[in-house]
């Protein structure tokens, strides 16, 4: 560069499950001082609200792996307005480093020289567990918990479903209810029982949350054939203290 | 019950990974208005001096598996504070459905008839990622997270060394850091590379901070026997997008 230009810097800020409350105190001040905010789909009205009226928003609209901006041009924006020397928050739905690209934004930034921060935030599983009643582990149900994407990036890849079949585990399938069809069949093929306790949460801690907590054979049965929207799978012997469990 | 008595109840609340400004809005409004606050030994002195002067601190030193006292001790205590007509909370590190015992807790409370809610928290994997510069999942490197704890509390039990070792995935241990020698000699019995990265990290996202990130052969050689501190492992080719990572 040929002459000495203002840097300003981005946040990369996770805001939690959707309530602003649920949102941290650093993710809340980071909003809250911000110059520019690029948000996807998946933030609440309540949180856009805390954006001051100061600031310019920027939507770019990622909703279940399609994007009105591309992952590129996300990063071009970031790095255009830091360098014009802004406090930029690219504001995120949970965490940014579960599933939410927060890993290809920071090095997109560390690569163009921008100093970035990553704010975590409360991640859907542990938002939705909570307010399902769901515990992610359980001394007598589920030693360890794993998240996964419903749908794979790369068509060829598949996930470990044998692995993924055994008991002691609470899987958590992010975006996972459009496939409740092929996941169910690749775990039952797997040896899965089919009276494992199973849950679909949407819009998980809002107060539009509605949660389906079953049996997976029957989840098969009565869920709907979901659209677009996003929500929660879980599977797992720990749904079965959920208060909307029914066990039959 | 033969008289009408006050009734309390209990918030669970999630205290994040220590800093008071990774709470929760909720969590810290939950903590403002207690009366009687029972703590585990995680929970930062900086969080601890948000809790009212005129509110009653029980601490019930959980640490490693380790009580000074027991968790039926603690159901108990819970049980009788809100009997008691009290709004108890309940503060865990961390998020309380993740290895938190949150789940045994609302069994508890809820067979006596107790009136409780979970409040999420942004569970230590977010944060020390967050902290470390360690995305948990990534579309070049790791398709999903799973988080296990260090130690199995049935001596019996075994991880799924051979699932575990498959690439792809970021594996995050709780309080694993004593057990790294296990873990790795495990991992690399089943086909884990040796060169995958590894990172310690311990009193993440806290100003006593440390990062040790390498190859899991050089963290192996490198890492000091930890006593009963808390630490996360994490494993996974994400933790070379870690600042602190050392490739040689």
């Amino acid at each position: 560069m040929s002459e000495a230009q203002p840097i300003g810097n981005v946040a990369i800020v996770g805001a939690g499950p959707g309530p602003v409350d649920l949102m941290t105190l650093r993710a809340l001040d980071r909003l809250q001082r911000a110059e520019v905010v690029v948000y996807d789909r998946l933030i609440s009205a309540e949180i856009l609200e805390r954006i001051p009226a100061t600031a310019q928003r920027v939507y770019v609209g990622k909703a279940l792996g399609y994007h009105s901006v591309p992952q590129e041009g996300i990063h071009e924006l970031l790095i255009a307005h830091a360098r014009a020397g802004r406090r930029v928050v690219r504001l995120k739905g949970g965490d940014p480093y579960v599933f939410g690209r927060g890993g290809e934004e920071v090095q997109a930034l560390q690569a163009a020289g921008i100093a970035c921060e990553v704010v975590p935030g409360v991640t859907a599983a542990s938002g939705c567990s909570a307010a399902a009643g769901i515990p992610l582990t359980h001394r007598d149900y589920a030693t360890s918990c794993v998240f996964l994407p419903g749908h794979l990036a790369n068509d060829a890849a598949t996930h470990d479903w044998r692995a993924l079949a055994r008991p002691g585990q609470t899987r958590v399938f992010y975006m996972g209810i459009q496939r409740l069809p092929h996941i169910a069949e690749r775990l039952m093929a797997h040896g899965l029982s089919p009276e494992t306790p199973a849950a679909i949460v949407r819009d998980g801690t809002r107060p539009s949350q509605t949660v389906l907590a079953c049996r997976l054979s029957r989840l098969l049965q009565c869920a709907p054939a979901y659209g677009p929207q996003p929500g929660l799978l879980i599977i797992g012997e720990t749904v079965q203290l959920s208060p909307y469990f029914e066990s039959d």
